[in-house]
């Protein structure tokens, strides 16, 4: 905690990231009998509690946080099945280690949302003419149309309420946050917000569609170049909006949230509206027989219903603004590149840091290292937040995958071989996530052979040239097969898309073998291979990549694409066995080191350029 | 012709291999009015005439070739759609030269199958209450639900006929073959026919369903451990058959093409039936309300209607042999590895000979060249069939990806500076494809590089280790890499199944960027990446190999597949750069050389070792 007395920190800092352990088992038994007499005056068998809220994102704000509220469980995926005499936890393979430490498993049956989807559980378990009942604006179109086959496989029936059971039984409910909103500045952006009403809603009417409603709030912050402030670590507007096919656009949000000055910055063809209108104008967009555009994949049900029991017609297709915002313009990319410059100086001086504090053993632990970190961060006066709770997880628990560290858990740095730091950054101008797996003591051979496996397949898919309809599921293999030719593997995807001062995690594009999304130009990628041991150590390595078109080498050539990779910070040289990389390998590695030096270096004082010129030698 | 003299070759040697201009664009115009006459006195507007026939298979036989018939069109897929004012021939991208040359284009608009889907096309194009006629014995499930619903989409209708229209003006059509039918003996199918049949009809039984029909020649001739002779190139015995849950079989097939001693050697299970019989038993599946499975890709529509009409029940599913087929058992696997040696003896006589007679400056032609390669495969006494027509293409014919030489184009092999040759054989113990890119006199730096490039991307895909669950949609890319990365690419699948004495093309595994059926151990794929310069020159690169299960390397390790290669002929080194290959690369090719030499070698005279000590010294 020395050598950051140079960098302007802002005071009082308090930091993005909270340590405390928020789940408290103890509450599930009471919770889930005051749900089941709910239940039972309401003549009802069974709920369904999403960890979702009507917006379908990541984060959800505090009132909206359900499942953690019944169940103690504060996973970013899971769905609760409440029945009078079962309770089931449904959580994937990331948290199933997680939900049997903060749930009263005499209370709630934890299952595997993959190897015992709750649709299967449900008609096996559900007996005939029960009713199961749900909240349909927690609940995409498409999940609503499978939970309701598997309920009548069993002869029993999905119905919707009105009110949710648990707003209804949650007496400290907080309420809804009411975020300021901001203006996102042409500057930023690339792209006046008229014009892209402009595009998408012609290609509405291509569709045939008279209207579409987006319920994603970063398609609406991207649509309209706003951004707002409703739940941690991605600057959302918590809203809706309904986009006519004559460019006109209805925005419906809490009138607090939108001063004077954001007002005036949209376009003349937005009109801003209430949360309680919206509703009205679904039910009005049915009365006038409209044929409404809507993704299965995003939009709660309740938004279907409301538009189909009134006259009106479903058109279903992906989010209009899903691949206009994926692409990112020369603006955004542009941004991209100066917020990674400005990470990378931040980053430079953490390494230059950590590796003088673990000198001089000072007694770093998990919690210590990721506030430095965002501390380094904050000092450049630009960090708007965090974009996601820090991975920082010595030894054993760099093998837990998403792992999040709390003052329970607080681990030493010196708990293994090596440490594994996943983090990133919210900035106007982009939105950053780095992972370094960073060497504690002297590596052994094993640990530098897997960790240059993995650089390996990082590097393959860096330097892949492509053409035109490749995905990342044709990418993917790339970065495993280094590994795979040694019998390793890891459990996740290789990659996913990333935002503009949006989500860290933003669709459609991915790096994995199930993707079937074209990569196009300015598409924002992670590539992040791994290997895990278990109970011993985990290694990540992990650079944002951006899509761009490749120039043509010479005559007759096809178009490719190349990744431009934006991330700039050290990947560890104690780590890597220079034998088992290809010349080529080590010419790109020494290439980028080169370039991180040449960039990050002249921000740095003189100790810190020093730590980097050693930590970028050439191998 | 010279060097031969010394093998024994089958006399009189006939060859299977026809090199006639079969097509004649001239009778089109007649024949066509003919048809438009038939549909007049039926009133009908229009018929359909696929190139399939009844068991959709890629050979047809003499009698079943109306497409070629009607148009003069001889390609391997394409539908004439016949109107009384528009005739329309659909073929895809291999085949859009060929279709100019062989029909008469005053009378059928050729059409690109892809770009503009007769789907489309006829939606467009039929007019209300118009009634297009097909016969629905020779198109698909699928085919006919998507042919329906264009027509009905114009307010037309598609109209199933009973008698082809074809068959009615077609007077001197040839008969059906009778082609004799062999016993495929345990020692090379590793698993006898009553095993298979208890087998596959559990898994009849698991999947709901009380009956299924095969219409797959392959899958039948698989399934009943039997090969049959009615098409050039594959052993398939045309037939169909109805497999019931409780594994019994009824084959409906040409009793002459069954003798006693082939009879004897089915399972009791099953019974022989005339193919006139054939609909009656549909009809009776529908009659006790069976449910029945059929493959929507691969089964006739009439089939589906003959059950469903008469009260069946259908479940769609794919051709339950197809995977079973698919992977290959150990004693096929070494069947397969005898026949590439084989093969791979008479290979190296042929290059050897090659190279011997271009150095002599023998006048070569492409069509000399690959009757002396079927004389020399046959010199072996084992060879049934050569597995498909051979691609024998001398410099600009090289970059035609289906190439068929006549006697009207053959070109002496020195119009290019290389030579294309894709062959292959049938044994009894197995089925071999193979390409080989031949230098023509002294080869420049463009050809060599992209030669290199080509075998960079063939041993990519020969070295990948994977684990379960990985399709050839996720290898594709591995074949691709090192063309993209010099903004190269070609225009065909990586690599597709082989049979085992069964066809040459076989699904469903492929190396594909849109295969989406993993790989598993004992299937035979190809792997053949190539480049096509337009009016230059054609380069591919083809050796067989075959999925394996690996050796667990160390504790901890997954299990993976790894690819065994089966082909074993020498690669031109002649075409290599060796500074453009990784020490890995090169490293497999010197140890797969030297495989080669040490297989073959031992096989051949004196001076054919010598050739081929040369041909693969180490690079």
């Amino acid at each position: 905690m020395t050598a950051h007395a140079s960098y302007q920190v802002p005071e009082p800092w308090t930091g993005f990231q909270s340590f405390d352990e928020t789940s408290n088992p103890d509450v599930g038994q009471e919770r889930c009998a005051s749900l089941r007499a709910w239940l039972k005056a309401h003549q009802l068998d069974g709920f369904l509690i999403p960890r979702s809220d009507e917006n379908q994102g990541e984060y959800v704000p505090p009132h909206a946080e359900r499942l953690a509220w019944l169940t103690g469980f504060t996973g970013s995926a899971g769905l609760a099945i409440i029945l009078q005499d079962e309770a089931s936890i449904f959580v994937d393979g990331r948290y199933t280690i997680q939900v049997k430490e903060q749930v009263d498993t005499n209370v709630f049956t934890p299952r595997h949302l993959i190897e015992e989807p709750p649709r299967t559980w449900l008609t096996k378990t559900l007996t005939a003419n029960q009713t199961l009942a749900y909240d349909p604006w927690l609940h995409t179109i498409s999940e609503v149309r499978a939970l309701r086959k598997a309920a009548e496989d069993a002869g029993a029936q999905l119905v919707p309420v009105d009110n949710n059971a648990i707003d209804e039984i949650w007496m400290d409910q907080p309420t809804a946050p009411i975020g300021p909103v901001v203006a996102h500045p042409l500057s930023l952006a690339g792209e006046d917000s008229a014009t892209k009403l402009k595009t998408v809603s012609a290609t509405l009417t291509d569709k045939g569609a008279d209207a579409t409603v987006f319920t994603q709030p970063d398609s609406i912050a991207w649509l309209l170049n706003i951004r707002g402030s409703d739940v941690p670590h991605t600057p959302l507007p918590l809203s809706f909006a309904i986009l006519q096919s004559d460019g006109t656009l209805s925005l419906f949000i809490h009138p607090d949230k939108l001063n004077a000055d954001v007002r005036a910055t949209l376009p003349s063809d937005v009109s801003i509206h209430a949360p309680s209108e919206f509703n009205t104008a679904l039910m009005a967009l049915g009365d006038k027989g409209a044929t409404v555009l809507l993704d299965p994949a995003w939009v709660a049900e309740a938004i279907n219903s409301l538009i189909e029991n009134n006259g009106g017609t479903i058109v279903a297709a992906p989010d209009l603004c899903l691949l206009p915002k994926a692409r990112k313009n020369a603006v955004e990319v542009e941004g991209a590149r100066q917020a990674h410059i400005r990470d990378g100086i931040a980053y430079a001086r953490f390494l230059a840091w950590f590796d003088r504090a673990l000198a001089a053993e000072e007694s770093l632990t998990e919690i210590s290292v990721a506030k430095m970190l965002e501390t380094i961060r904050a000092a450049s006066g630009a960090l708007k937040d965090i974009s996601f709770d820090t991975i920082s997880a010595a030894g054993p628990h760099g093998a837990i995958t998403h792992y999040r560290v709390t003052h329970k858990t607080d681990l030493p740095l010196t708990s293994g071989p090596a440490f594994l730091l996943d983090s990133g950054a919210q900035y106007e101008d982009g939105t950053t996530d780095i992972t370094r797996t960073l060497a504690i003591g002297a590596p052994d051979d094993e640990l530098c052979t897997r960790n240059t496996l993995v650089l390996k397949g990082m590097i393959a898919v860096t330097m892949a040239r492509f053409p035109k309809g490749i995905t990342g599921g044709h990418l993917d293999s790339l970065a495993r097969m280094p590994l795979w030719q040694n019998g390793l593997d890891f459990d996740h995807g290789t990659g996913h898309g990333v935002g503009s001062y949006l989500s860290v995690h933003e669709g459609p594009q991915r790096i994995s073998r199930t993707s079937t999304v074209p990569l196009e130009s300015g598409m924002i990628l992670s590539n992040e291979p791994g290997y895990y041991k278990e109970n011993a150590y985990g290694i990540r390595i992990e650079n944002l990549i951006v899509v761009r078109d490749a120039e043509l080498v010479s005559d007759g050539d096809r178009p490719m694409f190349w990744f431009e990779t934006l991330t700039l910070a050290p990947i560890d040289r104690r780590l890597i066995k220079t034998e088992l990389l290809t010349e080529q390998e080590r010419d790109w590695l020494n290439a980028y080191h080169a370039r991180v030096l040449d960039i990050i270096g002249p921000h740095l004082n003189d100790a810190d350029t020093d730590w980097l010129k050693q930590a970028t030698a050439p191998l």
